[in-house]
């Protein structure tokens, strides 16, 4: 009954982030067409998405702006470009990685931006440099988060160390991210119980950011909202590297907050995901990304397996076996 | 702490059963080659698997033979031409619906049969019936499980008393069916929780046949796992009615007890449903299905609505809406 009262209602502190423009952007490399990016704006606004991220601020030092699209660099002017004055409850973010971004100089002041949230991706042996960047998008007025990657991988200390200092920190949110998809429903529950603890301690939202390696995105998000995970990724029709993240049409058609709506996600996922995908843009869940989740792997190999077509499951999972 | 050391460890009493077969034949009308049914049935048996469903056992005074393969209607001469004396540890499982199912002259004694198990499946109204048909069962040497179809639709009265009925009878087992894949991880835990403890009561196993329109089959499967649930559906690549199961490849991916062995399993799927997907075959999960099983529907208009190879989601999602 317990469980059954908690689903028929809602918290209203529960916020969605749009993550297609970012993680999509890691199958097609950032180039989508302004038609697209203008549509999902509009679809977001409509549906009562609450943030919507527009892509990486990637070094132009670092990386070739002729080798990626736009949203890799996510200029003001692009981003102007579609939201004009952003008249709407739409919050708009950004993600900034650590060591791949010139923070200093390409994050303007927030009141000359049309961004309103930084989102600081970081691996847990670079916390000092992610909070470095914190400190800047925060003092420059930006709300802050910071996504630690990987965390799999982590050993449980390190994680705790990590969690104190943000906790000591002046980020507003932390997220649980589980880069290789390899998280179960059970240990979410208690890496969300963790992650929820030091939230509250110290007055910072948690959020979610999951991976469809083993079709457990989206059960791995609701699993970590009952336990009061409260900023939620999620991506048109998944759409994100690999096996892709949690699907926005899952996501709204759980959520009981009466803000969201279903309709206009399903309208743009028939207009150009759809499109998208017969034109051979290829993710979502299949079985090279099961198996290097289930192996707590990077998915690169997976997708390498996946561009060349290839269909020898069991060779390729020897394979990333003999490399463990 | 408690629930890393639970997915650290293994219940033996688990079992696997593949319902490959049976519920994939409801895809492409049970018409499977006999090199597929062979080398499933040698990948189950290398896998570990405990029992392998061969289809239906319907009645040929209501169905065409003609209209159909022949594992809708599971002659025992076509199994004992792929098992041969069966000589494994595999157990062979039939289905026998209610209403349509000629049980008291098509399933013979067991002493004269390859089969060791008949699944009776009913919807909740016609519990006596499905009684009658395990009772007949259970006299002829079987072992017997009463699948109740569709409880996401039936009011939790009747279901506390079918539960009861069937306590009292001389069931082995009983299945949650979440036949529109509408149920969400924390209800199936509470609907687990309440098929356990009437398990425990009379001493019945439990198990769970899960949908995956929601992509939450395979997160089902392993709550129930969590909650005490022991005999787990699953099939070849999710293979099964619109959305399909949960993934055989998930399960044995997640399971940890040492006689389940993965590689047979990628090994068939390469060879042969990669083919069936390939001649045009489909199933699994896609947004129609999604949109039915968040309405708590039967997937059959999702099913029509893939097979005309429509993508106007939102009207259909309209649609649906109007008619409930």
């Amino acid at each position: 009954m317990e469980e059954n009262k908690r689903i028929m209602n809602f918290r209203p502190e529960i916020k969605i982030l749009d993550a297609t423009l970012r993680d999509g952007g890691l199958v097609n490399n950032f180039y989508f067409t302004d038609e697209f990016v203008r549509d999902l704006y509009k679809a977001n606004v409509k549906a009562g998405v609450d943030y919507m991220e527009f892509g990486y601020k990637a070094s132009k030092e670092i990386f070739d702006v002729d080798k990626f699209g736009k949203w890799k660099f996510c200029n003001e002017d692009d981003i102007r470009d579609i939201v004009g004055d952003n008249v709407s409850d739409l919050k708009i973010s950004i993600m900034a990685d650590v060591g791949r971004c010139d923070y200093k100089n390409d994050i303007v002041n927030r009141s000359d931006s049309a961004v309103d949230m930084v989102r600081v991706a970081t691996y847990i042996n670079t916390m000092p440099a992610a909070i470095e960047m914190i400190e800047d998008a925060n003092r420059k007025g930006y709300e802050t988060t910071c996504n630690i990657m990987a965390i799999s991988n982590a050993n449980e200390t390190d994680i705790d160390i990590a969690l104190e200092m943000l906790g000591k920190s002046c980020v507003d949110g932390i997220y649980i991210v589980d880069s290789y998809g390899s998280i179960y429903p059970e240990q979410m529950r208690v890496i969300a119980d963790k992650y929820v603890e030091v939230g509250e301690k110290y007055g910072k939202e948690i959020g979610i950011h999951a991976h469809n390696n083993q079709q457990l995105a989206f059960a791995n998000t609701i699993e970590s909202v009952s336990r009061g995970v409260n900023f939620l990724d999620a991506t048109m029709s998944s759409m994100g590297r690999g096996a892709g993240n949690c699907a926005m049409e899952l996501l709204l058609g759980f959520l009981k907050n009466p803000k969201y709506n279903l309709f206009p996600v399903l309208q743009f996922i028939e207009k150009h995901i759809v499109k998208l995908q017969q034109e051979g843009v290829v993710w979502g869940y299949d079985i090279p990304y099961l198996l290097t989740g289930r192996l707590n792997q990077h998915p690169s190999a997976a997708i390498d397996f996946t561009k060349e077509k290839r269909k020898d499951y069991s060779e390729f999972y020897q394979w990333l076996l003999e490399r463990e």
